[in-house]
């Protein structure tokens, strides 16, 4: 029996097989601290206990896409280590929130298979799920990723591809009944605007960037126990296809969401992830730069204190987002290296 | 309505007006973990809990300049965004511990307003706050910046300067009733000598030497949630000024401090901040030294056991201390990056 | 009184004194978050407190080479300040956990002395203890490190080497009696083998590869405490043997040891160091890779639920392991940089 682990290729999985993945972890505020410290991020609700407990969470609540980023290192070593992209999120709905103390494993479902024609890769879709000790879902999603074959010759498996929605609905989003938006401070949180100040079709330049170090995207990948190489070796990826180590998108996500804050400060909640683009590499030294687009608006069932937005939020690197810098067709900007789609509940 | 914040102006100020900042943060071991990781500090009172109860704390509190950091970082979207340089601070008074736990928030009064004569920039005078949760004063300081007008044609208010002293006197120092250093070790703290060993006029190189590098300030600064673009935005400050990111005084006025533990490890508390001026600019890869002088030693009312000292902190780049850079008459030695000038607590 | 410490030179130290060391430390949730950022690690017992609980812990303790670390921490500021070279460890044994809100406190005692015959230096060995606020023995072990005079005339002591064990005997590793393995989870622990799967001789590549930043091994030295010159300053190691900055040889330990999970993943426990050499220097940008050898299996008295395992963990720079780069005779591969003995635990 071999004692390491070279990590699954394309003809390892199986149709409808279920991953139970390893690595249990317990959350505290120091992920809360570090990621702050990594991100910038001020959002007031993953901020302040009293701001979060006067709109009823127990007290601040992790991150939303710190949440998600850990259940996602989990799946990297049985999923993604011989990876050659990540190409694709959809269905990815928040569940309970993340509270220092609890402990999050996850476990992945193959529900998509279909080969490549060149016979060396193929494309895994994966429904995965981080639950609490409780067993609450943290966050459900489907992404799907082209894994290298450990052998071309290997025989392909019957074509399978799951039938995706481009958003998660409204009637979808998790909603807390415990959750209570006249306790809401807005001066607290940064910005006077709520849901019905925003008008689908808007846009909004975040103005601020960021520059990412090595260290700064390391460190953030390696606290999500996320072990996909390419973030980390630099002595192999030399070889490689950029020459040089590549920013886990992830980072690239919580980064373009910590710059939304200015324009979205109310944007408290991230309630789905209906779908997302890795639409180029990025790379130390890189400075980031974010776009929004209200993409919908939704008025959620029994609630006048809280509503859902439709968002989509374009990071571009090198490049001020003044100017919108978007897609014609199915082409991209040169700087554009984030394409994400997201609910976000925000007070009304 | 605009969406996003750019920041206020010169001519956006009003004398007397009170900002509200937003964000308030819970902190936590982790901050004093993260301060550690990047500082260095080795201040018993700020690294063991039964230290610091046997002389009367709670626990362990957050290091005063972490906090300080913390409050400062509060005021920076609202006041300094569009700062062209951090002129000075004066009147620092701190207060209550910030424990683990503790939730701050901040707010200032704008005690002060001179616009410049070359009409493109004014002088704001701040006197700001940091509250916990129970509205006790963590540290309340004056600092004044420089800040842009939007306008140069914008009318220039009635030159209002506020009167400051030179130093807060030692009668206005907080020194808590259950403080008692009775129980203080001075062996675990590091070194015996306390109050009564120093003199007036004594100067201390603390020998060390710290490199900085960019993911660490950028870490730190975004820990106090800062959002001072200079820090951190490589694509903009490659054509700024320096060409490069600037490092946070902050940042340089924490390092220092830790140096200055090689010679003051027993100034367990930070008690007021007389003045501080920024000399020169500190970026990455700058390795910064620090030496101290003793200004004055104050006796402090009914106590025996702790005293104060006022000390002047000066660091300086790429040039160890132990021929005391230093400034004839208004022209400081080219190395000094900061001269500060602090009242710290001792045991006598 | 000389205010600051130079730290002690060779002509300093006497043969059985104790070394009471300063900066007491209570640890936290925030240790393990950010040495999981600086690292990488994934064993679950460090990861999760339920995985913890599970097999007799109170909760996840620190992982034991940080604890580790941050006695060593403790004994730089007395000991090796002025150190050439640290030259190898023996005798370490791991006793209690250490648990976040412990606080620890660390002492020395020099037990051997010996001039070097150039009469520059001499190698100093000492046994040190990191004890909780209970007094229990979290870790005890002894290293030797070459010190530098201060002055070349001064007398050299009798010459005293202590006789070191070539390992810890099994019946000397401590096994507490509240550990019981029949609630380890492998599944969750990341692998199926366990210790009856191992023998004597087996040699394993653990595949990954880890590039260090210069602000990764900083932030990793000074969570520490640890005040070595060499790996902070570079305006003075400029100078220096290397024209750079030295990584921590226990961050290379550290990361060696997160490299070795893939292969022995349920090597959930550190029990003893026997012994370890850094074979050469490791600095910023080179990438480490690392390969084991089982050396030694033991059973332990009255315990079928988990076994003793010897392991030498090897680590080389920008080089692979998979032709496991080993000495031959005392000549080692180029590439190797630490080679390290201990004992770890194991379920059977």
């Amino acid at each position: 029996m071999s004692k390491t682990d070279p990590g699954r290729f394309f003809e390892d999985f199986r149709l409808d097989e279920t991953l139970a993945h390893a690595t249990p972890r317990t959350v505290s505020d120091a992920d809360s601290a570090l990621y702050l410290a990594l991100t910038g991020t001020r959002f007031a609700v993953n901020s302040a206990d009293p701001f979060a407990r006067a709109i009823g969470y127990a007290r601040a609540p992790l991150d939303d896409f710190l949440a998600f980023h850990i259940v996602f290192g989990k799946t990297v070593p049985d999923v993604s280590i011989n990876a050659v992209a990540n190409l694709g999120y959809a269905s990815g709905v928040f569940g309970v929130p993340l509270y220092p103390g609890d402990t999050v494993t996850a476990r992945s479902a193959v529900i998509g298979l279909r080969e490549n024609s060149n016979r060396e890769t193929g494309t895994v879709y994966l429904r995965s799920q981080g639950v609490n000790e409780r067993g609450e879902t943290v966050v459900d999603y489907v992404r799907w990723v082209m894994v290298r074959k450990r052998d071309k010759r290997a025989p392909a498996p019957t074509p399978s591809v799951p039938k995706l929605p481009p958003a998660v609905m409204p009637g979808e989003l998790v909603v807390p009944s415990w959750l209570d938006l006249r306790g809401y401070d807005r001066a607290l949180a940064g910005a006077r605007q709520g849901w019905s100040d925003y008008a689908v079709g808007e846009r909004i330049d975040h103005l601020d960037g960021m520059t990412i170090e090595e260290a700064e995207h390391a460190m953030a990948t390696r606290l999500y126990q996320n072990t996909a190489k390419v973030h980390f070796n630099q002595h192999s990826e030399r070889q490689g296809r950029f020459g040089r180590r590549l920013i886990y998108g992830g980072h690239v996500i919580s980064l373009a969401r910590a710059l939304s804050f200015n324009g979205l400060a109310n944007a408290f909640r991230i309630a789905a992830l209906n779908g997302g683009r890795h639409v180029a590499p990025t790379f130390a030294g890189d400075t980031l730069y974010a776009w929004s687009e209200v993409l919908d608006k939704a008025e959620l069932p029994g609630r006048s204190d809280v509503g859902a937005l439709r968002l989509r939020l374009v990071a571009a690197k090198d490049h001020p987002c003044g100017d919108f810098p978007d897609k014609t067709g199915e082409a991209y900007h040169a700087a554009v290296v984030l394409d994400l789609d997201y609910w976000a509940l925000m007070p009304r």
